[in-house]
């Protein structure tokens, strides 16, 4: 599939709309529309059709769109047609809740390495993981040629651990430290910080 | 302070900023620069420049940004040079991880009230808090006047704990749950979804 030049901001919905048409498919839903979907998602039904029509058209007119069809084209475009192998960096509280998520793999992602640098967690059991080494971090992230990885470690220790992975050759980090981390411009970094969501919030509120 | 209509893509960096600042201020610094902040954040210099124009003139030309000063700005501007009480539901491993998170007071957010509706989970304690029966929502809720809370329950009750919330009076919901939610025009909602931000990425990757 040709992949033309899309803004950030409306490849970061496509994940949303993947999202909607998995859950719609799994109330075995067959057909939608830009409105239904719209209304699920709190997204005006002309910006999904705008977004949607920058790869191409997906739906006919006045028939709205075949819902496992546009899911497996979203897929597609996303990356998500296959499996990402992930490795996870820090197992305190958070760390331990992002390894139990049962949420990944059906959604193209399985952690399948998880690191810490504390003695007394390395080589116990989480999940079905054994926690390894830090130290080894760069060897074993190569050596499963691993492309993405998630870091739940302390805002003090993120870029330190950043480098190693970049070192490691990941190319796209999810950082749930509250703290931007520098990266080469090859690679992908994204954010999940509570707060700065909270704060969104209260901006608006009374 | 005067508030202007500004665009939510904006309101959503300002948190971002104040992050920054807050840690630079932590380093010992005093003043800073578009260009420094910019370098940080991955954003350009004159976008920062831009979104805080919006706001009124934080800079005086070619002595860049008092770092407390736009600080103390920001935060009044995002509310949180107050502390806003917050209900957590759902105490799985993910809400337990979001209760003991030791990251929210001093960025204007003090969890209050811990609810889950597991009769094993219910009385028992997580960290400082006694989790509550989730039966009791809205009077306890109602009867604390909290106005921001946070979901970590599943993606099957997370509509039904929303509805709740919006009868108790909440005004702002972080949801952790894989899905959009329906809420009244006058409720912000804010979203954590991990795969969102991979597949955001993913879509980048070669």
């Amino acid at each position: 599939m040709q992949k033309p030049k899309v803004p950030d901001i409306v490849v970061g919905r496509l994940p949303l709309y993947l999202r909607a048409l998995s859950q719609m498919k799994s109330e075995g839903k067959r057909v939608t529309s830009s409105q239904e979907l719209g209304e699920r998602l709190g997204i005006s039904s002309a910006q999904i059709r705008k977004d949607l029509s920058q790869f191409g058209g997906f739906g006919k007119q006045g028939t709205g769109y075949n819902i496992a069809y546009l899911a497996d084209q979203l897929k597609t475009i996303l990356k998500v047609d296959r499996v990402w192998d992930v490795a996870l960096i820090g197992v305190g509280d958070l760390g331990r809740a992002v390894a139990n998520y049962g949420g990944f793999l059906h959604r193209g992602f399985r952690i399948v390495a998880v690191f810490d640098n504390d003695p007394a967690k390395i080589g116990s059991r989480i999940g079905s993981f054994i926690v390894e080494d830090a130290t080894n971090l760069v060897t074993s992230i190569r050596s499963k040629a691993i492309k993405v990885a998630m870091i739940a470690v302390s805002q003090v220790d993120a870029q330190a651990v950043t480098d190693r992975l970049v070192e490691a050759g990941v190319l796209g980090i999810l950082c749930y430290a509250p703290i931007s981390i520098a990266v080469p411009s090859h690679v992908k970094v994204q954010y999940i910080d509570p707060v700065v969501h909270l704060q969104r919030m209260t901006y608006h509120l009374p």
